[in-house]
């Protein structure tokens, strides 16, 4: 058993929705892991007899697209095909019942989505702050990936992984893992790929489509971010800047930021990687630590923003100018450096 | 059995070897599979009973080095500790002979580790243009790296893995598949990293020491590289150059080139990426496809290179111009995208 103590929870979800449709939900601007977790539970699903569809609050990023088969087609929220009101406690056929993936709390789907699914049958997921909010919850943060959570139930249960599961599962821990390379990547993570890739997954499509397909003005982009690099702290921490513009500059979207933090943090030496985008009135930051225990969570949490120990953010609506900013954050970081001694 | 055809052949060079001090014999310029197959032989090597040092051409790059323990010194062909000259046929105790890992050739360990070491008693390798020159040559082009050979067949002959070998040969894995990315990647090779991993490799371990210190001069390199990148063909190659002085620059070394010719690769539509290094007098290319249908060996068989399908290298040293040599390798790439149709 890959998972002892959660399959049997898992199985009694199965159980509690049998016969009906099921909405697989995942959180809004979803990653890897959480479509290739709705994926993965829908043809699950449908291989008991389950109609399913997937609903996002955000369309599927373009690097994920390649999973989307027309056997999973997703949705946004006011995209739904017409369907029955939920209706909790009902076990008729035809209502449409909702379990989430990847999601930590009942909101990471965004309003629509919680409005239109008040009552979650089920949450699967392997955030460590998840709330419990369905009424199936089966959780595991020492997990490295939901989608290696649902690989390891599935395979416990003897439930099929076709071809179009095994690659979304693949997807997910690949991704949630940075490649196989954060802390939670274990022996099981391992095992769980070697089972995927024997079923169909393959590792050399899952590098070309996420990793190999970048456009030429990501590189522009990243030529620009590298050239603003600036380190402070005693180099203890990096900061670049994408100025105004620079989207169009360069022919990129906001999506394209994606992985760019990574070089400020990736300096030997460098504790903290910053990246800062300036918008009209407006700024976004994202910070990345080495060591959970630098807490950058509480960083950002001083200009309004929240989020993991080692990954977080912040978004200003009523922003103070660029070199206002800057400084305020550098003051926050050495505050930070200072308070958490090494 | 993880290679039920190899690891006899292993046993019997094991056996050929018996009692005697090896010389484990790595390539000119290694890399993390190199170094890591190294390590990992001359720890089980030290398990029978055989003293042995690690010899390459060239240091261990800096980002490797964390494999390195006091147990496996590695030494420049020069810096050599005092031995007996290893005599052909000789079955004396005090004889050193060598294995070569990761060698395609007697040559990949330069002219001083060839002529020191005259008759290898073995190679382990996954080239697949291994010439077969030791008298046990065990290779195997299937495999994605020597440490997936060495790991599967040390696990086969129940050889010890400790901590300090299985760190080596994780990281070998790991760097040879680009993170678990490319082609060669299998179930094999996921569940090899899984025994690994329970033996004592942290893939955070690996993936801060080999990812996450890069250093300052690295980035401005890559930048530079970036400005650089042109692209011909259709928008099917993607050419980038390090002009000569470049390293002085940037305070780098041609260490630091590593990974950077994966960026003109990586971008969507590119079927070929393309790195030239400019030095005094000569020129050095590494050219990497997406498809190793593409054989970009054949292209630097052309300007007397070779190496992998998707991953091949040359060294001029009586070179054209650098315009002269871009100019004639685009024409060589153009035939190549020509004959091999998609």
């Amino acid at each position: 058993m890959y998972f002892p103590q959660l399959t049997p929870l898992f199985k009694a979800l199965l159980d509690s929705v049998s016969g009906q449709p099921v909405a697989v939900i995942g959180h809004a601007r979803p990653d890897g892991d959480c479509i290739g977790s709705q994926i993965a539970l829908a043809r699950v699903l449908q291989s008991l007899g389950h109609k399913t569809i997937c609903v996002n609050g955000d369309p599927v990023p373009r690097r994920i697209q390649y999973l989307v088969a027309p056997e999973t087609p997703f949705f946004l929220p006011d995209e739904m095909p017409g369907t029955t009101e939920p209706q909790s406690g009902s076990s008729d056929n035809s209502t449409l019942t909702s379990i989430f993936v990847d999601c930590a709390d009942h909101d990471r789907g965004g309003a629509k989505v919680r409005n239109r699914f008040p009552s979650p049958a089920g949450c699967i997921d392997h955030h460590l702050s998840n709330a419990d909010f369905a009424a199936h919850n089966i959780v595991d943060p020492a997990a490295a990936a939901t989608c290696e959570m649902l690989a390891g139930m599935f395979l416990d249960l003897g439930l099929p992984i076709d071809e179009i599961t095994a690659r979304a599962l693949y997807a997910g821990i690949n991704t949630d893992t940075g490649q196989f390379r954060f802390g939670s990547t274990t022996p099981r993570t391992f095992k769980l790929a070697a089972e995927l890739v024997a079923r169909g997954a393959s590792p050399a499509e899952a590098g070309y489509e996420i990793y190999e397909r970048e456009s030429w003005g990501k590189l522009k982009l990243l030529d620009a971010f590298l050239r603003s690099l600036t380190r402070e702290c005693d180099n203890r921490a990096c900061i670049g800047i994408l100025p105004d513009g620079i989207f169009d500059l360069t022919g990129t979207t906001p999506e394209d930021t994606e992985g760019l933090v990574d070089y400020a943090r990736c300096i030997d030496g460098v504790e903290i990687g910053v990246l800062i985008e300036e918008r009209p009135g407006a700024i976004k930051a994202s910070l990345r630590a080495k060591n959970p225990a630098m807490r950058v969570d509480r960083i950002a949490a001083i200009f309004g923003g929240g989020g993991h120990a080692c990954a977080a953010g912040l978004n200003m609506k009523k922003a103070p100018s660029l070199a206002e900013f800057r400084a305020q954050l550098v003051t926050a970081i050495a505050a930070q450096l200072d308070a958490v001694k090494n």
